[in-house]
């Protein structure tokens, strides 16, 4: 103990920001580690959040993190283990007894059972349900059952229900008998004698009243509830929408068969924020840290896309190849094929961009199609003449003067520039268009984000280009 | 009274998902508003919480809504002004009494008087200070001095704090006394004379103990803190990573000057993850939700990056300029133009999305920048053979086959897929270094987003192209 304080003591109070302080703890278990201190870092360890812990043996080869893994106390251990990636967790799960595996699957709550459940390879299922209570057995089979992010999934079966005739003190008693292994104790869920929920009521609500008061008399009746098949995506909504702790799932019955807690759905907001960037970008989106996921399923996440994009892009080559003789006449038109290409994309990927992000958080819906699609015709009447008059000068400035190219005339000038305004508009209001109909037809709008508007802008600027240049230009 | 419940119960009591029980809350204040019944009505709006009477309200014409607001008790009347928007507030602020006024101020917390003052005029800021206690308008002050995004803006000075030698029956006492205004009383802070923070203690713990306990003895001096200063992005990395309900804020001489709690922290992780998308998309971010923000505001927004790719886009009209005369004797060469320029961005955005995304959850970091290369290389490696393949076949039987295309020979094919195989690993390089260089630099990452890339992508595969063809077209 004398050591260990007097390391704690070396180390500055004071740390310039939050990433240097979780440093510093870090660093101070692999000293106690690589100096085989076993004891002092025991103590260290325990006095770590599980967290750091977990980021700890994370970063230990296999054998030693096992190793370490077992000097935890059996609580802690619980807590770690829950997070731990997949593949952590199964390597410990075939180093332990299977009196130790029993010990930290008691302490585990079951959505992080479940969560590990669903990544473990069916050997070590097999495994743990045999070693599990049948009671825990049967909650673990019950709980796979429900629909990939759906509330049933995420949800927890550890929170404490009361009833309406306790009285707070009755109700803080229970709370002391049971609450050690429940995952939240603040929100506490009224059922009746057939398991319905009632209402819930707040420690908050039962430290300020009066401890003789009846429950019934200080529960919320109109409960924020969600159902098990509701989407997690919503459920969050509910959290950030109301600000609560925790959110009790109803089955159809209206039975109270588990609640969500807030720090569930702090990974879900988080996972979904994930999943909707990787799928704008055109990557399908994986579960697993970027660093930890392999070559081979990085290239799967990602080649059908590029596949999909690349076979859709020979509708510009149809295009281009059409109006090969009319490039042949005037080759300057090629110049600004690119430009006018990624201005179209940048401009659609703008307006798909918004309204993605709008539609999930839900400030617009579908039924604001036509006001959406009205701004943003304005926007890119706005947007298109500010790009016409600067791409003007620019071309006669730039690519006919300075670069001396005296092929760029100010016809071609002109074409370019009112194919830029056309463009703009036409992309803006695909772009807007695209993801509400993807919405309305039950599919992610964050497909319809750059990789796939671009495309079909693209195709759309070269039509403009074309037909306005043979217009113009009389080729 | 009567007539209310009648009404409750004309709906089904279990409706098939949260959206539409979210509709027919607002629909039940809706239809007691259009009939005038203003006593059912404030009963009604009663039971709601906050968000759904914010929600109803900001859906109504002005003059209404101010007309609806004063239904509210006080209490309910702060809760749901802190979840109105900054238009609704002022137009409140302007239409209430000095003493209503006041009373809205008393009831607010801290952090929701801050925000509102940060998006309020100025002859409306200088009202509200007026009227504010001396004590609001010192704090008030002193919170608007935090740098936007820090801890400081975000925290609130609604805490409990506990003394170390309280017994928990005196802490109990205390948090019944103060706890009413406070934002939580979950976590409460145990502070010495000095306000320096010497550890925390839950309710839970409180609850679980001896009622004669010292809180010194139940307290936990390991506290996850953070200080004014720190970003709030990796404030909220704090609540995800540690399951935390509150985290406190201390300055420089460890005094603790406020907390944060999840349900803020849960709002800036809506808000990160909005700004990152819409930089991603090349769309300065906006604090106003999308249906409430002016068309000449979004353009304001957009305008910018699209001049500025533009304008970048020169390169690629330049490269193209320079190899006119070998265009003119291979047109078919143009046809491939917008295929490979757009497999090229959407390769580079891949990463460039996959690796913007991991820097923010903090999965990787600078000291990883070559262990990514090495990834993105093996799998540009997979994903440009796999393309060049396909290419190769789709070239020779779409292009050359089935469009008849004669131009389109096998040497060109060759070259146009050889292209594709070296834009897609330049791409891939590009798209996941950029992003980190920017990191490092202080810079947002997600700036380095496909827009970028695409525009850079653009010219490298431009330039590989042409000296492909040079090289084994021999023109």
């Amino acid at each position: 103990m004398a050591e260990e304080k007097e390391l704690n003591q070396a180390l500055p109070e004071e740390d310039s920001d939050i990433e240097a302080r979780h440093e510093k703890r870090m660093e101070e278990m692999s000293t106690l580690l690589s100096q085989r201190r076993m004891k002092a870092l025991q103590t260290l360890l325990e006095e770590q959040d599980e967290y750091d812990v977990a980021e700890f043996l994370s970063e230990l080869p296999e054998q030693q993190m096992a190793m370490v893994f077992r000097l935890l106390s059996k609580e802690q251990a619980a807590e770690v283990f829950a997070e731990l990636d997949s593949d952590q967790q199964e390597y410990i799960i075939n180093t332990v007894t299977d009196t130790e595996l029993g010990g930290i699957l008691d302490e585990l709550y079951l959505d992080d059972t479940v969560d590990m459940m669903e990544e473990l390879p069916a050997n070590v299922v097999k495994r743990v349900m045999r070693i599990a209570t049948p009671e825990t057995r049967a909650l673990i089979n019950q709980y796979l059952k429900f629909p990939e992010n759906s509330a049933g999934s995420i949800m927890t079966a550890e929170y404490i229900d009361l009833k309406k005739y306790m009285s707070v003190r009755e109700a803080f008693a229970r709370i002391r008998r049971v609450g050690a292994d429940r995952e939240t104790i603040y929100t506490c869920f009224v059922t009746s004698r057939d398991r319905k929920l009632e209402g819930i009521v707040t420690v908050r609500d039962m430290i300020m009243a009066d401890e003789d008061a009846e429950i019934s008399s200080i529960m919320d009746e109109n409960v924020i509830y969600c159902t098990t098949t509701d989407d997690q995506e919503d459920v969050s909504g509910l959290f950030s929408d109301y600000d609560l702790l925790a959110v009790p799932v109803v089955d159809k019955e209206h039975r109270l068969v588990g609640i969500v807690t807030v720090d569930d759905v702090m990974d879900v907001m988080e996972q979904e924020a994930t999943e909707d960037i990787s799928i704008m970008g055109g990557v399908t989106p994986s579960d697993r840290p970027y660093m930890r996921t392999g070559v081979f399923e990085i290239w799967k996440n990602r080649i059908p896309w590029l596949l999909l994009l690349m076979v859709s892009a020979t509708f510009t080559g149809i295009i281009l190849s059409s109006f090969e003789d009319a490039l042949a006449v005037q080759v300057a038109l090629t110049i600004f094929i690119p430009m006018l290409m990624d201005t179209g994309g940048n401009s659609g990927s703008q307006a798909s961009v918004t309204v993605i992000r709008s539609l999930s958080l839900g400030d617009i819906e579908f039924g604001d199609l036509f006001s959406v699609i009205w701004k943003e015709i304005r926007v890119a009447v706005l947007c298109g003449c500010t790009l016409a008059a600067a791409g003007f000068v620019k071309i006669l400035l730039v690519d006919r003067l300075l670069m001396g190219n005296e092929s760029v005339t100010i016809p071609v000038a002109a074409v370019v520039c009112i194919t830029l305004a056309l463009t703009v508009l036409c992309a803006k209001v695909v772009g807007c268009t695209l993801p509400m109909l993807a919405d309305k037809l039950h599919l992610d709008p964050a497909v319809m984000a750059s990789p796939f508007i671009t495309t079909i802008v693209d195709a759309i600027s070269l039509l403009i280009y074309f037909g306005i240049a043979k217009t113009l230009l009389k080729i």
